[in-house]
């Protein structure tokens, strides 16, 4: 049902643009766009990123492969699914899968997409791909880069269900999948 | 069940942080950090924002207010709920009202927070507080600025979960309280 009778969304108009800074963790772009009312923006700002992937893993025993580490940003110590940056010439589900092997040591299972999503459709540029990883096994160590320091840690449906109405997963790009998984665990138990 | 044996997750070190960048609309820091395994970043950027807020409305008959609007990042119209920025001063419950009204014309009902989340808790240092408000009633006109362009829907649960198995909604930060709202009404008619 629609409430604005005379609703008439459209794309905004680029009219220039260019980047303020591009260094290798940050590139922003300035759009000078001109709105279908025609009012005009001189300097709307994009961050572009690499596009990401991030993986719910389940284990043959149904627990879910979870992480814990510090995020600089929120400057908190908190709980997360397996995630990361496309590399340049891979497939999203590529990236996933290595990603979950390299921080987590798991690997295998039936993969299936499960949702693309934006962390701000606004201002960025880029879309995550998330992946549901069913029966996944242990099946190498932990390989982190320099700058990652993961704990690595299996609970059950019910307990990462806690953890997220207690806002101790705050990431809006992955907890998208994960009530997406509860909600099927909800209906298969139906 | 905690699988790395030897896990010591802490925060990392700010040894000095300076503006790159200051704009009504684009802060960026940049932070020299040190990290618990003695390895630097020099430029570790975070970008800075005010909170936000967004609101799952529910009318009295059930179904979710919904908005669809160009999104400059993505480049593409999508379906969202209503979110928006929260003002110096306000409560993020003031905010998300105000919101609410300013681009619905819907207000009242029974108001409850529903969950804290994070945009890009690595790299961007502002929080989502989502709401949840049921029993919504149609009592003003939509009172847009400048920049807005917003047509207002109102849909069934299940039109908004096709909507997101299509990925027509794409934000993180939205498809989480939608999501939750979701299992919870699953529960209810179990």
């Amino acid at each position: 049902m629609h409430l604005s009778a005379d609703s008439d969304i459209s794309k905004w108009e680029l009219l220039s643009s260019k980047y303020l800074y591009r260094h290798k963790y940050l590139t922003v772009r300035s759009d000078h766009v001109r709105l279908p009312n025609k009012f005009e923006i001189e300097d709307f700002f994009v961050i572009e990123n690499p596009d990401w992937v991030n993986v719910v893993a389940i284990t043959e025993d149904g627990l879910l492969v979870m992480e814990r580490q510090y995020r600089h940003g929120l400057d908190i110590i908190e709980y997360e699914i397996c995630a990361g940056m496309i590399d340049k010439g891979e497939m999203p589900i590529e990236a996933a899968q290595r990603e979950l092997l390299e921080e987590t040591g798991y690997s295998g299972g039936q993969w299936i997409g499960y949702g693309k999503s934006s962390p701000n459709p606004s201002s960025m540029s880029n879309i995550n791909y998330s992946f549901l990883a069913k029966g996944a096994r242990l099946t190498s160590k932990q390989r982190l880069e320099q700058t990652e320091n993961i704990e690595v840690l299996l609970m059950s449906i019910d307990e990462v269900k806690q953890l997220m109405l207690q806002d101790e997963i705050t990431e809006g790009i992955m907890l998208a999948p994960l009530w997406r998984y509860i909600v099927e665990n909800e209906l298969m138990n139906k």
